[in-house]
């Protein structure tokens, strides 16, 4: 049993506190400050607003204020902030892990741009928080898990890498119940950059979905699934280019990161509303203006693949060698209609 | 403009036959013994009773007993029989093919187990041939095609695979339309063998539709998607694995012989609804009995697997290499209750 800290009360944050608690470690669930509303009803009545579930009674709340007394005496961290609040996390979390080294695990998905390449955000965590602990090398979580689905305790199997495989084991084994099944890979790069790639190609998998609708079609077997497995067979073989290009395993992409996350980001989420509204006919203006206030990671990664890719930056990879990736940038960017180049995806 | 017989009026035959006559193609349509009522309901209203759909008033339909007159000047054959009608195929055809050799194409999706290992469907059709026409060798049309789709002129991406690279080419040619985009590829093993196990393994990641529906779920976002998930990525990497055993290319499965093929097969059909009813608790028996009358690709093939391992005929691999499998065959042929060994798929 192990004192936890959960940073980030959002729904993935909120529901890894489930199996946690199920395991009977001491887990204390720490609001970001976007997330003063949600600890204030998790406090007065356990109810996730955004989960739709119940926290267990022993999982205690505590808002961004109180982090100090509430982490000081952790013996792990869990980061479940969205991409965008890594770096908030790491300045916070600087001065805990400056005065006593901490394993943190990441559940955070997402890709940045440097100056001299694309970075996990693994690393970007850990250069944030600099030399308050220069050691410090988060284990991310990757693989397919929907946040409402563990939350109900939901047979799921995720991913951990690190750097120290050491670590990787030790919240495995901190995390192991008899629905939530962590797995060890030591594909640090691979399983990261699947995590974030594949909300860009769920995305593409989506398009399907909107164009079955706007031809007047009903949710069937028959519909436009042809379209979207040709979509989703070439996503993963771009994410295998990626992966490969960028230094990564690309046996990663086969497994839970790869095709287990992508299938399961095709299956819901704000993701794929978004592509089934481009599918539609909703210009990516249009759609985000529908979906007003919603954090589109599927854009913050494309955005970041474009400059990569406009620098040279995505390891000798050019658009036309990503058909598919190209063409959710035009049309989740810049408005391009949507004309997916199918004869482009393999050869003929 | 050529003259193409399409033998076999199931679903998939008479669904190609929609691009075939859009290109200008002279097209007939000839049903095998078991669907003469399928012909005669053709030749009065147009309409397939099992498609739901109309075939283009240019298709004409004949019944088994009409081949040789509807068949005899034909440029080409396009196959759509089940797998258990190839040996009846083979044999109605092969006086035509040794008056005159002509490509075939094969629509059919299956293996054999012959003393010697894993037979492909378009080596079972050549060796039933035989002496008639000593160097006929289908083309095998693999990939994500739901004929119900391809019917409704959804755009479809299929692999088409030959020995013969340019007779593929020459068939991709003739098949390609506006929506119906034939790509092809040389790994004449790796493709065929996907196509066949894509239904085996499609069995299991519908099991999740089934569990959820027990634990009295609806259809949502938020079901077992991360089981289903779980399952489909340790799909793709048995799928990987046996493919690689048999002498096949193992980037197939990432394509849309493989990753495109499963993905629209767990989206609906009988295999989906199959492996749903053994979620719900049925034994196979009982799903069997349920499903009165339908042909199970998926049993048939994993009969054919099971024999395989315990004859040492699937390349060198055991049932511990493939844990995935190995609890399909089990609850699919043995009625074994589920109890998926999802600890076993990925290293802890």
């Amino acid at each position: 049993v192990a004192k936890l800290a959960v940073v980030g009360a959002g729904m993935m944050g909120s529901a890894m506190c489930v199996p946690l608690a199920d395991r009977g470690h001491d887990v204390r669930l720490i609001g970001t400050p976007l997330d003063a509303d949600i600890v204030r009803q998790l406090r007065e009545s356990r109810r996730h607003p955004r989960l739709g579930a119940e926290l267990p009674e022993a999982v205690r709340c505590y808002s961004d204020a109180e982090l100090e007394a509430a982490a000081a005496d952790a013996d792990a961290f869990v980061l479940g902030v969205s991409s965008a609040g890594v770096g908030w996390a790491a300045r916070a979390l600087a001065p805990l892990l400056g005065r006593a080294a901490r394993p943190v695990a990441l559940l955070s998905k997402g890709l940045e741009l440097a100056p001299d390449g694309v970075r996990l955000l693994s690393d970007v965590f850990a250069g944030a928080v600099g030399h308050a602990a220069p050691r410090c090398a988060p284990v991310a979580i990757c693989g397919p898990c929907i946040a409402g689905e563990l939350a109900r305790r939901v047979p799921t199997l995720v991913v951990l890498s690190g750097s120290d495989r050491a670590e990787a084991r030790r919240f495995a084994d901190w995390f192991t119940t008899s629905y939530y099944l962590p797995r060890v890979s030591s594909d640090v790069r691979g399983v990261q950059i699947c995590a974030a790639l594949k909300n860009a190609y769920a995305m593409g998998v989506g398009l399907g979905v909107g164009l079955h609708e706007r031809s007047g079609g009903e949710r069937s077997s028959v519909a436009m699934h042809n379209y979207e497995a040709a979509v989703f067979a070439r996503a993963i073989v771009e994410m295998g280019a990626i992966v490969g290009a960028l230094g990564g395993e690309v046996a990663s992409v086969w497994g839970l990161a790869g095709s287990g996350d992508l299938t399961v980001t095709c299956n819901g989420g704000r993701t794929g509303r978004f592509g089934a509204l481009l599918g539609r006919g909703y210009s990516a203006s249009e759609a985000r203006a529908l979906m007003a206030g919603a954090t589109l990671e599927c854009l913050e990664v494309l955005a970041v693949l474009e400059r990569a890719l406009d620098s040279g930056l995505l390891g000798g990879l050019a658009r036309a060698d990503l058909p598919l990736l190209a063409h959710l940038i035009d049309i989740g960017l810049h408005d391009a209609p949507l004309a997916m180049p199918l004869s482009e995806f393999f050869p003929a």
